[in-house]
């Protein structure tokens, strides 16, 4: 499964890295591989100041050795040895009218005297808009929820509230985007049980990048304004918020002697704070803030 | 002493407001007062977009109540009844060649069946700077020593060496900035005791902005490069990760239900994320990482 998993992201990373470098022309991305002193290694992909992303980044990590006390507390098991690997990615347009994209699929195995004790899929996929466009939320839901239906018709809800719940600013009382899907745990006991979910990672995985190219191949033409970027940059704060203050996956790495700048790939480029900014009543950028109040239905 | 100190960090928001407002002119302070659902409230002032500083606020907080879970688990203390007040400041000058200052003075009394039972004054400043000028950081640091000597000649290298310790990125290894002072918990068992670190947090209060002007003075008339702007941008995001990561203030106000508005006063206005930037061999840029790497001591 460590094989067949690891393989498959190297692929996909592969694959997204040359469709994004197809679509921003003019743009490579740079590869940086790391070692983690403890265990394992990586390769990061970056690309900056693209025609279409401002920022862009594809991680795939797999490390392993004893399980660091931080999270060992997590998971409420004594030392063991652990290897983990997973991909994950986030792209932030430069136009304000098209949204950040994040997604992540990751494998863990734990092990007691050599022998696995224990074995997961986890991973998830959100999108992050600056301005509201319902029919690409619904899109993207929908292209969601078809993965999901061939596995079973009881994930796509499920996993889109524990999306709501896992990207939620609960220090603003709003949610950070609009959602999508949200998944950990996902055990198997018996091999055929951990089949179905790496079945469903790779479903997932070779099926995200499209409905989300094809938002940003519609946004991506439309004008926009010094007020449209000012408003991006100050979303772009409540996505650094996030990550630094909620994200269990940025706490996580940092607390574990992670590779800074892989952990930190996530943070947009370029981000704005004013104090106590409230929009205009009536206007676009208030009706997304309302709709972050309260996650809803996308599917009608 | 509540009466006393209440009244001292007033005044002292009134007086440092509008010594900024002299300098940085056609700047008014917006004024936002507040209240604390579960007691108390303050006054947030704030400046933006000026031609000396992009951003600034000083807040003023009197809270009172039960004390939160998450502050008695810190204090050890079973379920208490607390009042506390303070005056916290960030100034963030436009020209990247002048520094970015902090500085806070607290006050904290706990009770037991209307009874105090503890008190203690709390408080620091620290400089930030982009930009290496040594005499700058120097006189800064002189100036803190003069005020701590007047009162122990242990003070200065004591409460530096805490503000090192504590204005520490660790997962960056590095300072956020170049030190100051930072002290806690300084109680008074007697009226003489806690009389003597009133006179001290109000020599300090009395003391810090004048220095901190002319250094402002001096290099907010410097010219600058959009090189060096990005600079600046680049380590106001070092600010942020400092502040959202590690600052037990704001990690404290974000848990215990504060006002989010004044608690993240503090992040800057405008901000970078670049990957994995590595300033040129033997520039400025590179001074300053080298010098964040291991605080010094800054009085010969």
């Amino acid at each position: 499964m460590k094989a067949v998993f690891s393989n498959y992201i190297d692929q996909l990373q592969n694959k997204i890295t040359s469709d994004i470098e197809k679509l921003d022309r003019n743009l490579e991305f740079r590869k940086d591989s790391w070692e983690r002193k403890l265990g394992g290694g990586g390769l990061t992909m970056v690309i900056e100041n693209g025609n279409i992303f401002e920022k862009g980044c594809v991680n795939v990590s797999k490390v392993h050795g004893t399980l660091p006390k931080a999270m060992s507390e997590v998971l409420a098991v004594t030392e063991s040895e652990f290897f983990a690997c997973g991909i994950s990615m986030v792209f932030h347009p430069k136009n304000p009218m098209a949204p950040t994209f994040h997604a992540n699929l990751r494998y863990f195995e734990l092990y007691k005297e050599n022998a696995k004790i224990d074995s997961w899929f986890g991973g998830g996929l959100d999108l992050t808009p600056c301005y509201i466009f319902e029919e690409d939320i619904s899109s993207f839901h929908k292209s969601c929820k078809i993965v999901c239906d061939k596995f079973n018709k009881s994930y796509y809800l499920k996993f889109k509230k524990k999306c709501d719940e896992y990207f939620w600013n609960s220090h603003r009382n709003e949610a950070r985007g609009v959602g999508g899907l949200f998944f950990d745990y996902c055990r198997g006991k018996s091999n055929k049980e951990i089949n179905h979910w790496l079945s469903f990672v790779k479903e997932l995985g070779n099926n995200f990048m499209d409905p989300y190219l094809k938002i940003i191949k519609k946004r991506t033409k439309m004008n926009y304004t010094n007020e449209n970027i000012n408003w991006q940059h100050l979303r772009r704060g409540r996505y650094v918020e996030f990550n630094l203050l909620h994200d269990k996956g940025t706490l996580f790495g940092l607390k574990t002697q992670g590779r800074i700048e892989s952990i930190l790939m996530s943070l947009p480029p370029t981000v704005r704070w004013n104090y106590n900014y409230i929009p205009k009543k009536g206007s676009s950028e208030e009706k997304l803030v309302k709709i972050l109040k309260s996650p809803r239905n996308w599917i009608k």
